[in-house]
C-alpha cells in the first residue's frame, strides 16, 4: 500500500476550500483527531490516527473530495457514528476520514408510499421515533439502534433481534444515492417497490462496508406499526432444549415470532452484577431465550403469546413469564440489552464474536465454545439472536494478562469459532461486518468467493482509495 | 458480436461426451429445437433457434458445458419453463441453449432450519405443495406459479401480487449454488439467516437473467403457513379513488394485507368476455381492487377484514364483496388470474408491459396509459399489482394491422410508457426482467448504473458468453 501519499497542507487547502467552512474540517489538532480513531471493535491496539477528518454537508462536497482523494492518492474512510464492531472506521492507511455526522437530515417521510428518505447520518432511534409518529414502522432494529446511525447500519447490512419476522436492514431499504469511488454520484432504486430492470447493485452497496462508496440519502421501506408488544422469558436446563424449541415453536403456532433471543449462564452471571437484577431461576438454569411478539390488537396479541407459551411449556421449557406491559418487559430486555456493558465492567476491551450458524447447529457451536473457554481457560459469555442462528461470544481478559497478549490470545480464540461456525454452514459475521479484524477470516472462509468479490471492488475502486484494508 | 463460433457437428460430440446420455441433448431436428426458439414475450417475430439443446442434469456437467463454450466462443443461453415475458431465454445469437428442465429435484425440506433446498427446475407450485405439507410456505408467488420453475423466479427476481407482505423472491432466497460463467462452481449463502461477511454477491446473481451464471442449487427460505386466506373485491368509481384507498388501508387498519391487485375497465370487460363471468357494477366503475388477507386464525383473519372493510368504504369503494371460503375467492381471483389469457385470445401476440411507479403515481401513470391508448386508436387493458405500483399494459393489436407494423408500433407504445415511468420515479420492469426486448429501454433510463452494471458482466465474463445480448 505503499503508493498512497500523505496529506499535505496543499491538500488541507484544497479540502477546505471545497467544505467552505473551517469548522467542518480538523486537522492538526491530536485530541479532536483522536475521537476518530477508533471504533467500538475493542481494544485501543486497534486505533490509528487519521490525518485530517472531514465533515461534509452535501453529497456534492463528498463528490469532490473523493475526485480529490483519486488525483492525489490518499485513502478515504467512511465514519458513522463510530459504533462499529470491526474495524470498518479505523482510518488504518490515516489519509481522509470523512464522517457522516453532519448529514443527518430526515429529509421526507412520505406516508403515501410508505417510504422514508434520510441522510446517513440519522441516529436510527430517531428515525424510528419519527416514523411512529405517523402511525408508521422502520422493522430494521440492530441492538445498537440508540446510537448508530442508519447510514452505518446499511453499510454493514445490520441486524439486530428482530430480523426472523422482518428480514436483516437489507430487506428495509429501496433506494441508495452513492457518491462512487470516482466521485461519480449515482441514484439506485427509489420510492419503487420492485425493480427487475438490471443488476441489482443495490443491494451490492448494502453490506459493502465503505468500500465501494459512500452513501448520501437512503429511501427507507416503512410498514404499519403494530402497535402491540409482549415478550417471553423462558429459562432453560440445557441449551439443546432451548433451541430445539426454536422452529417447532414457529410452525406450531403458525406465527413469526419478532424475535427470538438467547442469553446463556455466564452472561446471565455478569449482566446480574451489573444490573444488580436477578432472573427467576437463575442459579438453576443453562440458558434462557426471550421471545417477542408484535401485533396489532390485544386480540391477536393475546391469542399469539398464548399458544406460544403453551408451546414452549409442552416442548421442554422449565417456565414462561409473560411480559405485557412496558416495566415488566423492560425488566425481561435490561439483563439482554445491558449485556455489552456488563461485560467491559469486567474487561474494558472485550472483543465481540459475531459468528452465525443454520440455527439447528446453535447446541453444536455452544458445546465448541465451550471446548475453547476450557482450553483457554477463559471465561466466554455467549449472547444472541436464536432465531437466526447468530451468537456473539466474547472472551473475557484474564485479570493479570497483558493488553497486548490478550490481543493475540483473543483474536486467537474468536478465529476457532469463527471457523468452526463456517464449517458448520455459517459465516464469519451475521451482522457486525469483516472491517480489518476478520478480513483474514473472510479470505479462508470464502476463498472461492473472495475472488469475485475482489474483481467487483477492482471494477468499481481501481486506485483502491475507498476504504482500503476493509474486507481485503 | 461476430466473434462467436458456430456450433460444428465436433462441438456436438463433445457435448455428447459429457452428457452421457443422447435424450439430454436435440441437434438436427428443426422441430424439437423449434419448442425452445421462444417464449411467452409475445410475437413469433422474438424467436430463433439454437444450434443445440442439451439438458444436463447435474452442476458438474454444467460446469464442463460452459468451460467448452470459453474454448469455442459458443453463446450459452439458459432457459427454465420458458415462461419468461422478456425473451431472456430466447438465444438470439443460437449456440447452445442449456435447458434445466431435468435439474428439478426438490433436494431437502429442513423443517427445523425452515429451509429448502432445491433444483432450479422445480415447477413453483410443486415447491409450495410439498411443503404446505409440512406446515410450511414459500411466499414467493409470481402470478405464473403453476408454470414457471423457480430458477426463472430467482433469475428475473419474480414479483407477484404478495410483495407489499412478503417481498420479491430476493427476500426469500438464502442461497445458490453457481456454475460461473468459467465453469467454476461456487455457493452463496446457504441454509444461515444472516451473512455480513464480504459483498452479497448472492442478490448480484438475483434478477441477473442468466448473464452472470447458472443456478444449480437453490436455499428457499420458509414460514409458517398461514392457514387462513380472505379475499376483498372492491369497485371503484375512479382509479384515482382505488389508488387512494392503497396506503391509508394499510396505516389505518396497522395491517400488511399479502397483496391488492387492480384491474381496471378494459381488462374486465375482455375477462368477462372470455369466461362468462360479469362482476357486480361492471358497467359502472372504473376499477377493482381485489384485497388479500392471509393470517393464522379464524379470529385474527375476521378481525382483518372486518376492518379492511370499514377503512375501504369510508374512503369511497362503492362496495366490498367478502370471499372467506375457496369457491367465493376463485370466483373473485378468477378475472385477475385469466387476465392474459382472455386478451390472448384477442391478439395472440399481445405484449404485456411491465411497469413500476412510486404507488401514489398510479393514477398518473394511468392517464398516461389513457393519452397513449387515444393517440394510437389502440385499446391498452391494464392490470397489476396496486400495493407496489407494478402495473402491466397490454396493448391490443387492431384486427387488421399486419404483425410487423404491430411489432413496431406495439414497441413503440410500450417505450413510451415505460420512460413516462421511469421519469416518474419508476422503473421498466418490475419483476418480468428486461430480457433483449427492453434492453434499449434499460440503457435509456439507467445511463449511470448501466455503466456499472456492464463492469460487473466484464469482470464476471469477459468472453461475454453467458447469454450475451442480455440487458446488454
Amino acid at each position: 500500500m505503499s503508493e498512497y501519499r500523505k496529506v499535505t497542507t496543499n491538500t488541507v487547502e484544497k479540502l477546505r476550500k471545497i467544505l467552505k467552512n473551517d469548522a467542518l474540517l480538523i486537522y492538526d489538532d491530536t485530541e479532536s483527531l483522536k475521537s476518530y480513531s477508533n471504533d467500538e471493535s475493542g481494544g485501543e491496539y486497534y486505533a490509528h490516527m487519521p490525518d485530517v477528518v472531514v465533515k461534509p454537508e452535501t453529497k456534492e462536497q463528498i463528490s469532490q473530495i473523493i475526485k480529490l482523494a483519486n488525483d492525489e492518492m490518499i485513502p478515504i474512510t467512511p465514519r458513522g457514528a463510530g459504533s462499529g464492531l470491526a474495524g470498518a472506521d479505523i482510518p488504518i492507511f490515516g489519509g481522509i476520514v470523512i464522517s457522516l455526522e453532519r448529514m443527518n437530515r430526515i429529509i421526507e417521510i412520505d406516508s403515501e408510499n410508505l417510504v422514508a428518505v434520510v441522510e446517513p447520518g440519522v441516529v436510527t432511534n430517531d428515525l424510528c421515533r419519527m416514523v411512529s409518529e405517523k402511525g408508521l414502522y422502520y422493522a430494521g432494529y440492530p441492538m445498537s439502534v440508540e446510537t448508530s446511525f442508519i447510514g452505518g447500519n446499511v453499510a454493514t447490512n445490520a441486524g439486530g433481534s428482530k430480523v426472523i419476522k422482518y428480514g436483516n436492514t437489507a430487506h428495509h431499504i429501496l433506494g441508495l444515492e452513492v457518491v462512487m469511488p470516482n466521485g461519480e454520484i449515482v441514484e439506485y432504486g427509489g420510492k419503487r417497490r420492485k425493480d427487475s430492470s438490471g443488476y441489482n447493485l443495490l443491494q451490492l452497496f448494502i453490506g459493502s462496508e465503505g468500500t465501494l462508496g459512500i452513501f448520501t440519502k437512503i429511501y427507507v421501506n416503512l410498514i404499519p406499526q403494530p402497535g402491540k408488544v409482549v415478550d417471553l422469558l423462558v429459562p432453560f436446563e440445557s441449551v439443546e432444549k432451548a433451541i430445539s424449541n426454536v422452529a417447532p415453536l414457529m410452525v406450531e403456532t403458525k406465527s413469526l415470532p419478532s424475535g427470538i433471543e438467547f442469553i446463556d449462564k455466564k452472561s446471565i452471571y455478569y449482566a446480574s452484577k451489573y444490573t444488580g437484577m436477578k432472573l427467576p431461576y437463575q442459579d438453576e438454569v443453562e440458558s434462557y431465550l426471550i421471545v417477542q411478539y408484535e401485533a396489532t390488537s390485544l386480540q391477536e396479541i393475546e391469542e399469539l403469546y398464548e399458544k406460544g407459551g403453551k408451546a414452549l411449556q409442552k416442548n421442554g421449557a422449565k417456565d414462561v413469564f409473560i411480559a405485557d406491559n412496558r416495566s415488566n418487559s423492560e425488566k425481561i430486555w435490561r439483563m439482554r440489552r445491558n449485556w455489552l456493558e456488563s461485560l467491559k465492567a469486567v474487561d474494558p476491551y472485550v472483543p465481540t464474536g459475531d459468528v452465525v450458524v443454520p440455527t439447528s447447529k446453535i447446541p453444536e457451536i455452544m458445546n465448541y465454545i465451550n471446548e475453547v473457554s476450557n482450553e483457554f481457560k477463559i471465561d466466554i459469555p455467549v449472547a444472541g439472536h436464536a432465531a437466526d442462528g447468530n451468537l456473539h461470544p466474547a472472551p473475557l481478559k484474564p485479570k493479570n494478562l497483558p493488553p497486548d497478549e490478550w490481543k493475540t490470545m483473543s483474536e486467537e480464540i474468536l478465529e476457532k469459532i469463527a471457523m468452526k461456525a463456517s464449517q458448520m454452514g455459517g459465516a464469519i459475521s451475521g451482522e457486525h461486518g469483516v472491517g480489518f479484524i476478520k478480513k483474514e477470516l473472510l479470505k479462508k472462509t470464502k476463498l472461492k468467493q473472495y475472488k469475485w468479490m475482489q474483481e467487483v471492488k477492482e471494477a468499481f475502486d481501481p486506485n483502491n482509495i475507498m476504504n482500503p484494508g476493509k474486507l481485503f
